[in-house]
C-alpha cells in the first residue's frame, strides 16, 4: 500500500456560526502506510453525529477539529493492512478514521467488531447511538414501569431507540419532533403513544395534553426551549438524562440556560445528570445483548439514513444539524 | 387556656416584587384552645429561612402561603397543654407553628425535640440547616478527600456548616459570600481555604485562582451568576447539590437559567441535583449523631444569629434574604 489516491474531506475553516458547505473541500490525498502497531482501513460506512459539530468549536471529551485537517468522525472501517498482532486484513472494526477513504490508524486506538448484515446496524442500534439511548434511558432516567418519559429529537438516531426501550419497560412515551412525517412515523411505525410537532404545536400545552400526570423522565438531545418547556411539566423526583444540546452546537457562544434552572431543580428535587456512552463500558455487554434480542424478536425498529459518497458527507452532516434525517444517518463509502 | 392575647404577623398581601416591611402586619388574636390530638404551643424560637421567601410565591413542597393569614415558619415550641397522648406541657418540639407567641397544632405535624442548652441549635447545626448542609454534602455532592468543593452563600446557617464538614473529610473548601467580614470569619474562624466576596471580586477569575485543579463538588444555595460562573469551573464528572436559589426567590419571574446548560453538563458529564431534608429521613439519626459528635469535639463550630421580639419578623427575614446575617439566623419570642 502507500500507493493509489486517498479521497477526503477537509475542515477548511472553523465556523463561526452555521456550518455550512464552504467550511469544507474536497482534497486528494494519499493513501497511507501503517507503522508497527497500526493497521490500514478502507473506510465502509462514516456516522454523522450532532457531537461532530460541538468538535469543531473546542475541545470537549475529545480535542477540537482544527482547521485545515481531515474532519473527525467515526466510522465502520474493514482492515487491509495490518502490523499489528491482534487485527488481520478483512476485521471490521469501528475507529475515528475521519472523513477520508483509508486512514492508517494505531490498532489499539480502533475497536474489533462482529461482521454482520446489515453492516450499518453496527452504526445505529449496536453502535454509540443504541448504547447511548440504552445506558442514557436505563442507567441514567432509571423509568418505572408506568412511568412518563419524553425524549426529543425523537425521530433521530438516539430518539428513535430510547423511545422504544421506555415502551418496552412499560412506560407512556412522548417523543417531540420536528414535522408532521416524523410524527407520524413515530405513533405509527414505532408505538410512541404521542408525538408532538415542535414546528407547529406550543410543546407545553402539548405536554400537559399529552401527560395530564406530569412527566418522570426527559431523555434530553436538544436543550435550549425544549428543555425548558419540559423542566415546567417534570414531576418531584424526575430524572433528566442530558445527552445533547442540538440547539446549541450550530453556533458559537452558549446561550443562556432554561428559565427555572435551579429554581425548579430544588423545588421539584430533580436530577439532570450528563453522560456519555464511555460512562458504561462496564455494562456494555450487557447492553449490546439486550438490544441484539430486542432486535431479533422485532420488539424494536431499526431506522437508517443511508447516503452515498464521500462527496456528500458535508452536507450530510448540515442537514442532519437541521433535523431533516430520520433515524441513524450514516454515508456509505461503498 | 384559650383566653389571652396571641401577637401574630399576618402576611398582608402577596408581594410582586421585592418583600417590604409593608407586605406584614401586627396583628392581635386569641390564645387558641387545642382540639382532640392538638397540642397549645407556645412559641420560642422562630427558624428564618431563604424558602420563607419561595412559600409566598406558590406551591412549593408545601402550600402557598395565603395572603391575610399568619406568616408560616418553622419554629421551637415549649408543649403548655396537650389533648394528645404522646406529647405532654413541658415537651419541646419542631413545627410550623407560624410567626406568632402561641399555636395549636396536630400532635402528629410537630416533632419532639430533646430539650437541650442552647435551645437554638435545635434550628441551626441540629435542625434543618445542620441536616441539609450535611446530606446535601454528603448524599447529593458526595466529595472524596482531596476534591475541591464550593460553598455559596458560605456564611449562612447551611453554607458554614457544608464547608466545616467538608474540610473533616479532607477537602480544598472555597466559601463564596457577600461581604469582607464574612470572608474573613470564614477563613479565620471556620478553616475554610479561601474565601471569595462575589460582591468585590469576580467570581470566575477568583475560583479559577483559587481552585487550579478545578471543582470537583458545588453546593449551591444561590443559583443565577454564581452557579454560571461556578458551572464554567466544574471538573468532569463534578456534582452540584442544589439546595436553593436565593437570588431568585425575591422577584416573580424564574430568571432565565445559567449560561452552558446544558452544555456543560452534557459535555463535562455533570450531575445537578435537587434535594429537601425529608429526602433523607431514614438517614436522620446518623447524621445527627455525626453533627453531635463534630460539634461536642469542636470539629464544627456553631455560628447563629439570634435577634428578639415578635416585632422584629418581618426585618429579620428582609434581611436574610439581602444576605445581612452571618450563620443561623432566628428570632427569639422570649
Amino acid at each position: 500500500m502507500g500507493k493509489g489516491t486517498n479521497r477526503q474531506i477537509l475542515l477548511v475553516e472553523t465556523p463561526s456560526g452555521k456550518l455550512a458547505p464552504n467550511h469544507f473541500s474536497l482534497n486528494e490525498g494519499q493513501i497511507p502506510s501503517p507503522k508497527d502497531g497500526e493497521v490500514l482501513l478502507k473506510v465502509k460506512l462514516v456516522s454523522l453525529d450532532a457531537a461532530n459539530r460541538a468538535w469543531m468549536q473546542g475541545a470537549t471529551y475529545r480535542s477540537a477539529v482544527e482547521a485545515g485537517t481531515v474532519m473527525a468522525g467515526g466510522a465502520i472501517a474493514e482492515v487491509v493492512e495490518s502490523k499489528a498482532a491482534d487485527l488481520k486484513a478483512g476485521d471490521i472494526v469501528f475507529g475515528d478514521t475521519g472523513w477520508q477513504e483509508f486512514a492508517a490508524l494505531p490498532a489499539k486506538s480502533v475497536q474489533k467488531m462482529e461482521r454482520m448484515e446489515p453492516l450499518s446496524h453496527l452504526l445505529s442500534v449496536y453502535g454509540i447511538a443504541g448504547l447511548t439511548a440504552y445506558h442514557g434511558l436505563l442507567d441514567v432516567g432509571k423509568p418505572k414501569a408506568g412511568d412518563t418519559v419524553v425524549v426529543s429529537a425523537a425521530a433521530g438516531s438516539v430518539g428513535t431507540i430510547v423511545g422504544q426501550i421506555a415502551k418496552l419497560k412499560g412506560c407512556t412515551v412522548i417523543g417531540i419532533a420536528g414535522g408532521d412525517d416524523k410524527c407520524a412515523m413515530l405513533k405509527n411505525d414505532l408505538g410512541f403513544d404521542h408525538a408532538i410537532n415542535y414546528k407547529k404545536e406550543h410543546v407545553g400545552k402539548a405536554l400537559r395534553a399529552a401527560a395530564p400526570k406530569g412527566i418522570d423522565v426527559y431523555f434530553d438531545n436538544v436543550g435550549g426551549d425544549i428543555l425548558e418547556a419540559v423542566l415546567f411539566g417534570m414531576n418531584n423526583k424526575g430524572r433528566i438524562a442530558c445527552c445533547g444540546a442540538v440547539s446549541q452546537y450550530d453556533g458559537a457562544a452558549p446561550a443562556h440556560g432554561p428559565r427555572g434552572i435551579p429554581g425548579l431543580i430544588v423545588v421539584k428535587r430533580l436530577t439532570m445528570q450528563g453522560f456519555i456512552v464511555t460512562d458504561f463500558l462496564d455494562k456494555q455487554a450487557e447492553a449490546l445483548a439486550d438490544l441484539q434480542s430486542w432486535v431479533k424478536s422485532g420488539k424494536i425498529k431499526v431506522i437508517e439514513d443511508v447516503l452515498t459518497g464521500i462527496e456528500s458527507l458535508p452536507n450530510a452532516l448540515i442537514g442532519l444539524l437541521a433535523g431533516e434525517n430520520i433515524g441513524k444517518r450514516m454515508v456509505s463509502l461503498g
